[in-house]
């Protein structure tokens, strides 16, 4: 791991695209770099999300899938509480690690935002246990309050028009 | 090319981090598809995007450099109009060629804020010339009006937070 550097705590939130697809090209720019990077998917995609898991695994970065994650429509909140716990015990395995330089938590935000996970368990955590020097990229909707204020760079993404709204269908290679 | 499929034009702008990132993530996704990408870079950017560049090249995306492309601090305003016309001659032979799913025009925006290329005839040229199925994705701050009417999906990336208000300086990997 390359050291001398202040690890960035980075919160892609907003109703808006772009914030998992940002996050994947810090993925990009960072392996160009030859930095070690890591995925943790927390939200099971309808789409699967093929394209950029194709495209890491070609890459060799590291992606776990939760694939017996939740999903936005799961009914069962014990079910979908012990699934994000799950999901947070690998994440904190992957940071305490120090292999990382830079480590996505993609859709982390839900676990908290839904009462999941405690936020400021998980804050307190990180500022006990994050690597000083390691990047951590965190995406979703409804980003707590205090992970933004915890947070080194916080961008919001906007929706300010959306094919969805005119009717059309998910593109392949581009929602997925 | 895939066939049946409405290309998408989609825009990301607004004065926040993910603009490049975003449309990053959607080349990895569209690469994983299968799906023919080229970028042409406006900006000389003073990083020289080295990470992403390096990572698009291991995956065979195409990526044009625009080497003599003007910088944000041109104070030769003909000289940068030129440029701008140049890199935009190189995009409309791509675009028109028909070999690309994905085409993505970073940092374009400016080209059309600055003057140097004319919005309407641009979105003129682009509405008779654009291959229905292709996607396009144009990035940049001030998208001009008229362009973001044109487009498909919009989405403005806000600053929340930034760490170079704590006067920390751009980090490898992450910045560039």
């Amino acid at each position: 791991m390359t050291k001398k550097r202040k690890g960035l705590v980075i919160v892609n939130t907003g109703k808006g695209k772009g914030k998992t697809t940002a996050a994947l090209g810090l993925l990009m720019r960072a392996r160009g770099q030859g930095l070690q990077t890591c995925v943790i998917q927390f939200i099971k995609s309808d789409t699967g999300r093929w394209g950029e898991v194709k495209t890491a695994q070609e890459l060799g970065i590291e992606w776990h899938k939760m694939g017996d994650g939740f999903t936005w429509l799961s009914k069962d909140v014990d079910e979908s509480a012990a699934k994000a716990r799950h999901g947070w015990k690998l994440a904190q395995e992957k940071i305490i690690s120090g292999e990382y330089d830079l480590i996505v938590l993609d859709e982390f935000t839900y676990t908290m935002h839904f009462k999941w996970l405690d936020t400021q368990e998980v804050i307190d955590w990180l500022k006990a246990n994050k690597p000083p020097e390691m990047h951590l990229v965190i995406t979703g909707r409804y980003a707590p309050e205090a992970l933004t204020e915890y947070a080194d760079l916080v961008t919001e993404m906007t929706k300010i028009k959306h094919p969805f709204d005119q009717g059309r269908k998910a593109q392949r290679g581009i929602e997925f």
